[in-house]
């Protein structure tokens, strides 16, 4: 579990994330002092994977849960280094990332991917991910987002 | 937008929203002392509307965005009593919900729903909320969700 201190190498490794996906991506130097702001409180933690260099990260969003005296867990990124994909690193850290999770009071983690990332879908799933709302196979999660005018 | 005051009337609500999607349902004393705990914080916002009687309700939890200097909303919970459905209540109140967020500072608003809940859908995406990641109407964006193992 990663400290402020690696907030930098960290906002690295979200660039590249950024970039691959061609998601905008904010200033290297502003979200490591965000990630510092956020890794100090409870309600972030990030995990990563690497020998030495970092080879891949999760980031980890907790929230009082509504429905237990429990926290929940959002997982918000697991990047693994394109270089390093097919060797079970992202398997291995999701693993711990849900063991952290659960050591730290979280009942409950949720995430969102796209159909089009099958390696993702087949890990999550094979985790014991559901996204079909525990109804079965004839019903899909969608997750929705959409940007918030800025006020003036 | 409600006050800790309102914690018990809200916490029946949610135990109406629960029994009707046969979700389990925490014990309504226990749900109002939470709600009336995380309301307090910047983290819980909770949009009522009806005139007198609670008619429906909307459930906000914010985080620090970690792509701008903003906050992100996750929309937890959208709900109208289902005698008052179809008269335009739950875009009304997801749409004030969305003016509340932007003015309190969030950039961006996520949610999950199912595809069998083809009115929540055609609310959804007639409000611009996308489930392809940006990406067209080939992606879809999954939501998954998995319960934690309780540690002894």
């Amino acid at each position: 579990v990663a400290t402020g201190a690696e907030a930098a190498d960290i906002a690295r490794l979200l660039g590249d994330f950024n970039e691959e996906y061609d998601e905008p991506s904010p200033d290297p130097e502003w979200l490591a002092a965000r990630l510092r702001e956020v890794m100090a409180t409870a309600d972030t933690a990030v995990m990563l994977i690497g020998a030495g260099a970092i080879d891949g990260l999760a980031v980890m969003r907790f929230r009082p849960s509504l429905s237990a005296p429990a926290d929940e867990c959002y997982l918000a990124e697991l990047y693994i280094r394109p270089a390093l994909r097919g060797q079970g690193l992202g398997r291995q850290l999701l693993t711990a990332a849900m063991t952290y999770a659960a050591r730290r009071g979280a009942h409950h983690m949720d995430l969102s991917t796209t159909n089009e990332d099958t390696a993702a879908v087949a890990l999550y799933e094979s985790l014991g991910f559901d996204r079909h709302e525990r109804r079965g196979p004839d019903t899909t999660s969608y997750y929705y987002e959409i940007d918030l005018p800025g006020l003036a």
